[in-house]
């Protein structure tokens, strides 16, 4: 153990003069960045501008492009972090070892190869970038910095620390860290001893459980106090979403939803709609859901076919939704239809607010010209995902956001950034839970006469997860910093979610492995973190559609 | 499409001279290992002989050390096929790709890491090998063998050739090629259209399934002529697990129980015991079932505590045994329990051939001394998962396998070998299943006015998964070549089950995301095939623990 000097290796694996290390790397890899955009838009441009289909032609090298540019911000938002640390003086031993295990690991992908899934791996070379000879001090923290030793010795701090909320200071205020601690006392004794039976008996969360999120101002967090609201900052949001996702994936997500619909409304509402709805979204008296996806229609959300038609005042709905999580006891669906007759592309959408009665498990749709079914999935369970078929369905004239037709989904664009920062705090909850139990099982498992934790194998997974979170963490506490100094981010918010959404799917997956024979079996909860965390990818945007955008914003 | 000159790109991606390229690149990956084995030997070297303590501390680096042997033995299996195939005219351009992306994707990642999990990255560091600089060879094809181009244009080839039982030649024999098509016939009917209810109502496979493999010979492939057997060689039993598995993996799973039963007789059991237990095994008359892990003792097997002691002229059992595959219907079950008295490790355990009363889904254990319960699981379902609990159960003294006490450790690892091969073939089976209906999907899901194929990020998944079922394929065959020549292969067959498990999973995990949304629907095959993949890497010895035997082999 770390505090028993005598079992301590000889030599810290701690390098020396860390922070000048860290310091000299960095310009580095934003030179390479640098280079393979200019190399990026030389190779789409067309007359000067970027071309869409050369950007298809070239999509594994633009996406190469985002998960360099991606690495590159996460590297430094992890040296600003370790900065303003020290600054405080809370660097210390466990941070620096995240520090230099993270420098050391993503400069040797960013060399060697980035995983983007399993099975493709992103190499500088698919943006005809040579291998760039690195300084000094970017070698010795590629050769030195992420070894058997320091992964040992980051474990034996994070078993010593495993009271802490986090495995290293997260460099967040004090009001943000109480805050947590609310929420993680919150999930620990009213979400995670039962999200397991949810999961496996396939229930909605029990309506005490939101009525809960509803008095603690879950709903309202961010909403402003003009109405109703706590005024937060995003980066509450995403404390919130961590801890509570921490507990499960479903209760973490409860506030999607409503940060949707919120977002929608202020950015695009009319201030008799923001009035209307804000304060009960804030209260949680009104719970929405989020209706946009097509059967036919899911990353190319431009294209989608459900029509909106007007029939005196009032709109009139027609067409096939699915994948509508908690659609069964909502108040409210935000619906993405097709205003605009003639259109086929993006300008024809319009948002609506549709009113919905609540419905219940047995009985979710029960309005004239609404009906629908249950999705059965693999994780990602509590709240539901239903089939939801509009015919004829009537829509208040009033209902129409920001009274406005063909806005509906640059409306919705905007707010998918803080939806997408929201995703990348799931996404942190998820793999945190993920490094929990598979710590904790590691902790009392024996296996050749010794703990597995004490194995090279399990400890460096271990390792990384812890590591890798952290990076998460700073990259997406950065992009809710953006957002809440009111600077464009869906940039950020994109890396956050596209990062984050790996980061939890390979720390569910090593701590399954972590579990053995254990792991598959349904009685043990990483058997669902795994399917939990395996949705990540998916939603919010996919994998492939994240990088798209973010490449597209990259040669803005 | 490939065969329309017009819509080719101008230049062929394949490389001019490939067989040259990656005649001359395998030496020096050869000599990469040779490097490594000795330092890693120098390492663990304690007076001359490797200590299993410095083992254990340098555990990660000989990890490294068996994922690089891996990748090296892989590629020269890779040469060989193509040079075979050369010789018989059947080397044509879906080859060429496949043998040149492989070597490309695997020299980039022996220079620039493997994966050895998600988030475990093996670096040539870890072993003190400095990157080594790379001939000309290995240079070109790292540089221009994968290529968007590359694997664009082996999809084209895949389309046009979506009827061939596989995705290039195989280099097998003609009558090999006669059993595949066999039981692709046969999994294509009788399996693949069952296989999604017989998951998702978590039943046993109909015995009319077993009744029509027992028919078809499954059980007595490999069981000599003598002995009621077909006499084939284990090549036969990869191709045939590989079909059945890409119907579904529990019933390419079948057949393994009777390998491992059948290879315990052959190798260890008395002529008597052969007599009696080979013609059943091999006729399917007699469903074996594999009796060895414990709650406390699954990696260490050798520590297992179950007890049979002599009574009279039986044997009495006494313990706990968990996962045991099948149990419920099995007539016979291969025990590996500790009988010789004052012993903890390998050398007092004994193998019993016990037999047992087939039980049913609702009664699974009737026997008196014999109770269990099933245990529910992610995937993997067909045959079921139990608990067995040995109290006084009681065996025939005759019943000791080879009628000696303190072998049946090394008996059972023995018959691991054809069991990993086995295993390694249920994996490409099942890799080959998710690419299937990857592609299948791809073909018919339209987004942004175009098939997913179309896009290159969906067909490099695709490419990706049809290289590395090649590549897994020509190791697993080796394997199974050395076994057919009576050479030691347990280094070779734990190399083609650690790489077949890693490569199954990240087929498994990219065709899902093809699939978006809908692979996270139950409705969805792919979804349960992602559950399936994800035991191979924990049973039949964890990746952890066949990187530790490859390891330990390499240094003999
Ligand atoms: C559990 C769950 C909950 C959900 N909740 C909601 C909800 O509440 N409301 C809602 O409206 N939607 C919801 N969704 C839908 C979700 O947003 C979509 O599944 C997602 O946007 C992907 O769309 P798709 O499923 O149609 O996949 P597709 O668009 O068909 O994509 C399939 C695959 O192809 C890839 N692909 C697509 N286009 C390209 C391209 N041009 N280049 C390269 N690759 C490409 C994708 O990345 C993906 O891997 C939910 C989905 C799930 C599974
Ligand atoms: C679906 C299923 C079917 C099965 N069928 C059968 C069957 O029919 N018969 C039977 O006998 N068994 C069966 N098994 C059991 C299976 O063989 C064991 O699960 C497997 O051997 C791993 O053992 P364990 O589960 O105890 O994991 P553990 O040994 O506890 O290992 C847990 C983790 O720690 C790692 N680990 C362990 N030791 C070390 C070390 N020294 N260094 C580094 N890492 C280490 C492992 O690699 C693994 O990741 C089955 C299991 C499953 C899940
Ligand atoms: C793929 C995707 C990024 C859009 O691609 P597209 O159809 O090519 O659309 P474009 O990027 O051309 O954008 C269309 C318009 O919206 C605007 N827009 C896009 N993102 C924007 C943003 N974040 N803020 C403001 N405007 C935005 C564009 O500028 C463009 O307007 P312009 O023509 O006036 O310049 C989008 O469909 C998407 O995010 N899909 C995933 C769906 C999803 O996440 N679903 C989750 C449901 S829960
Ligand atoms: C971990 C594991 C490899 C053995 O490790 P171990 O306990 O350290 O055992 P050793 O490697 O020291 O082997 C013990 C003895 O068996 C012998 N042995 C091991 N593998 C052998 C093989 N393939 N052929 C012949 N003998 C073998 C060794 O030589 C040694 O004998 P010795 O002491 O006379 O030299 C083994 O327990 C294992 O495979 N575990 C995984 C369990 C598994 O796969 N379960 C699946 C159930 S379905």
């Amino acid at each position: 153990m770390a505090h028993d000097g005598q079992t301590l290796p000889a030599a810290s694996p701690l390098l020396a003069g860390l922070l000048d290390l860290t310091a000299q790397a960095l310009p580095e890899v934003e030179a390479l960045l640098h280079r393979g955009r200019e190399t990026l838009r030389t190779w789409v441009s067309v007359s000067g501008k970027v071309s869409a289909g050369a950007m298809e032609t070239h999509q594994h090298a633009a996406h190469v492009l985002s998960w360099l540019a991606t690495y590159t911000e996460a590297l430094r938002q992890m040296q600003a972090w370790a900065l303003r640390l020290q600054a405080d003086g809370k660097f210390g031993e466990t941070e620096a070892l995240i520090l230099q295990i993270a420098y050391a690991e993503y400069l040797n992908q960013i060399h060697g190869g980035i995983p983007m899934s399993q099975g493709e791996i992103a190499r500088l070379q698919d943006l005809d970038l040579s291998p760039a000879p690195c300084g000094a001090a970017a070698q010795t923290l590629m050769a030195q910095g992420n070894t058997a030793a320091a992964r040992a010795q980051l474990v034996a701090l994070m078993r010593d620390g495993r009271a802490n909320a986090t495995f290293g200071a997260t460099g967040l205020d004090e009001e943000l860290e109480m805050i947590r601690d609310q929420f993680r006392r919150f999930a620990a004794e009213q979400v995670a001893p039962f999200a397991h039976e949810w999961h496996l008996k396939d229930e909605l969360i029990p309506m005490s459980v939101i009525d809960q999120l509803a008095e603690m101002g879950v709903f309202g967090l961010t909403i402003p106090e003009a109405f109703g609201g706590f005024g937060l900052s995003k980066a509450s949001m995403v404390v919130v979403s961590e801890e509570l996702s921490r507990g499960y994936i479903g209760v973490g997500s409860l506030g999607t939803r409503s940060e949707i619909a919120a977002e929608l409304i202020l950015c695009g509402g009319t201030p008799e709609q923001k009035a209307q709805w804000l304060p009960k979204l804030a209260s949680g008296e009104i719970l929405p859901t989020a209706v946009f996806t097509e059967p036919n229609t899911g990353s190319d959300l431009g294209a989608l076919r459900t029509r909106a038609r007007r029939d005196g005042d009032d709109w009139v709905i027609s067409g096939n939704k699915t994948w509508i999580t908690h659609a069964a006891r909502t108040h409210v669906m935000t619906v993405l239809a097709r205003s605009v007759e003639g259109t086929s592309d993006y300008r024809g959408l319009s948002m609506f607010l549709a009113e919905k009665t609540p419905g219940t498990d047995e009985t979710p749709f029960v309005d004239l010209g609404l009906s629908g079914g249950e999705i059965e999935v693999l994780g990602y369970r509590g709240m539901k995902e239903y089939t939801v078929n509009f015919d004829d369905f009537r829509v208040k004239g009033e209902n129409l956001l920001g009274g406005v037709e063909g806005q509906g989904f640059k409306q919705l664009m905007q707010t998918f950034e803080s939806a997408r920062i929201q995703t990348a705090a799931r996404a942190i909850g998820v793999a945190q839970n993920a490094l929990d139990v598979a710590m904790g099982y590691a902790e009392d498992r024996k296996q050749f006469g010794k703990a597995l934790i004490e194995f090279p194998r399990v400890a460096g997974k271990l390792a990384m997860m812890a590591v890798e979170i952290m990076v998460t963490r700073q990259l997406t506490y950065f992009s809710a910093w953006q957002k809440d100094h009111d600077k464009r981010c869906d940039l950020e918010a994109g890396m956050a979610k596209l990062l984050g959404a790996r980061v939890a799917w390979a720390a569910a997956d090593n701590a399954l492995q972590i579990h053995g024979g254990n792991g598959f079996a349904l009685e043990y909860q990483i058997s669902r973190i795994l399917c939990d965390a395996r949705i990540l990818n998916i939603f919010e945007g996919a994998a492939e559609i994240q990088a798209q955008v973010i490449a597209r914003r990259l040669l803005d």
